[in-house]
């Protein structure tokens, strides 16, 4: 079923995704169409909402009686966090929120499924994280959320590299505290030794970024995936290949987190 | 051109519709199809907004940053006025808004086009109320919206029956003050003596409901016209057409007001 513009009826249920800047979203585009998929009247339209006006837009969208939920994007995910009245248990422990739920009441669930989405995009792929040593470059807002979901669906060892050493320490001791049986360390830029190597950085989306690890120490049977769109090959996926590696684009994980996050806003 | 919901993008320009409730509107459809003639990438989405909510939500709505417009509904259209920056001289007229542009500083400028909108689908009817006499049942919001535009548009003579006299009596007070070219009076039940003859009462939306005028002196060459969209052919346009009148229904309001609507939010 295509639904249409303007099919749109006051019994649609209405979903947003908050973003700044919001041209370059797609997630309207994906959720529309898993709407269509689903055979559920819900529409999502996104929304340019600054950093100093989240809290007034969400004091606003928090009294739509008909607001099925909220995607939440750059720059907004840590931020929407402390006014959810509630977080599940994977945003509070990646403490950032992609998704919002609004209960009849007005109250505001916040969950959080990047790390989810990626790793359901891997398995829709059959690729499993379970019983393997991942290797992941990046300790920022996406990273924290993949390196938990790593974790929780049974990586062995997950090495975290990071420009800034701190920042992999901090993320590295939350998960360890959070999954003991999950040896999760920092490193420095050499994946060798590990099985899934992650590029959960935002470098590679522009032309001169640097790599984000060292692509020299490549080489079969890794898989290396990447959690960048646009572009749909990133020099750290061409030089994977290059090697031989099998490689892993970053679209699957929007395609398997609609899914999910329609599911948590109430599509049905 | 028929857009799909999946083709909502960042960029696509998100317009809303305020109710309560919200279920009935058909704003959306109709709104959501003109967007499509004038092939321009808009969305109009239905929000239900309760009276005590109206206030938050608006400065949620002022802080969205790619938000085209806002049109007005049952229970708001008074209310919202005192939230805007600025008005159009029919919404302060009226005493109502039915739309709100948004500019690009956040500023919120009410207009009011219900009047505009009737006037616009009686003259696609090929019904003029210039040089005309028109009698007009009701003095509630969508009335003063088109005793405004009736004055405005150069009848000749409104005449203003309402149940509630002193009601009548301060609407046709302010017509008059506006436009004295037009004279505006209140009268009885009689629509007898005038060349269109209007139902702006919310009579004959249910089972049961009284007449909104006296029926029985309906005659040709009387123009009997509603403000009623559901259902189409009320007991007023019935008894109207029955005794050899020509009628003209509610629809052609909405359909005429939506591109009304649609350009003063922006939309080309």
């Amino acid at each position: 079923m295509t639904q249409t513009r303007a099919s749109i009826s006051g019994r649609t249920a209405v979903t947003v995704i908050l973003a700044h800047p919001v041209a370059h979203v797609r997630t309207p585009q994906a959720m529309n169409a898993q709407f269509d998929a689903m055979g559920f009247d819900g529409v999502m339209v996104a929304l340019d909402v600054a950093p100093e006006d989240l809290a007034t837009v969400v004091a606003g969208l928090r009294r739509m009686r008909n607001l099925g939920g909220i995607v939440v994007t750059v720059p907004h995910k840590e931020a929407i966090a402390a006014l959810c009245d509630e977080l599940t248990d994977a945003a509070r422990q990646v403490g950032a929120v992609n998704v919002i739920r609004r209960e009849a009441d007005g109250r505001l669930v916040g969950g959080q499924f990047d790390g989810e989405g990626f790793v359901a995009g891997l398995s829709g792929a059959g690729h499993d994280v379970a019983g393997r040593a991942v290797f992941m470059a990046g300790a920022g807002g996406a990273a924290a959320g993949l390196a938990f979901a790593f974790a929780r669906h049974g990586a062995t060892r997950l090495t975290i590299h990071n420009r800034t050493v701190a920042k992999a320490e901090a993320l590295a001791a939350r998960v360890r505290a959070a999954y003991p049986g999950c040896d999760t360390r920092t490193g420095g830029p050499d994946p060798s030794g590990h099985e899934v190597v992650v590029n959960a950085t935002s470098l590679g989306m522009h032309d001169g970024d640097a790599l984000p690890l060292d692509v020299e120490r490549l080489a079969p049977p890794m898989l290396a995936a990447e959690v960048i769109m646009a572009p749909e090959v990133t020099p750290f996926l061409a030089e994977a290949a290059r090697r031989g590696c099998a490689t892993h684009g970053g679209k699957p994980m929007l395609v398997a987190q609609v899914a999910l996050l329609a599911r948590f806003m109430g599509a049905a």
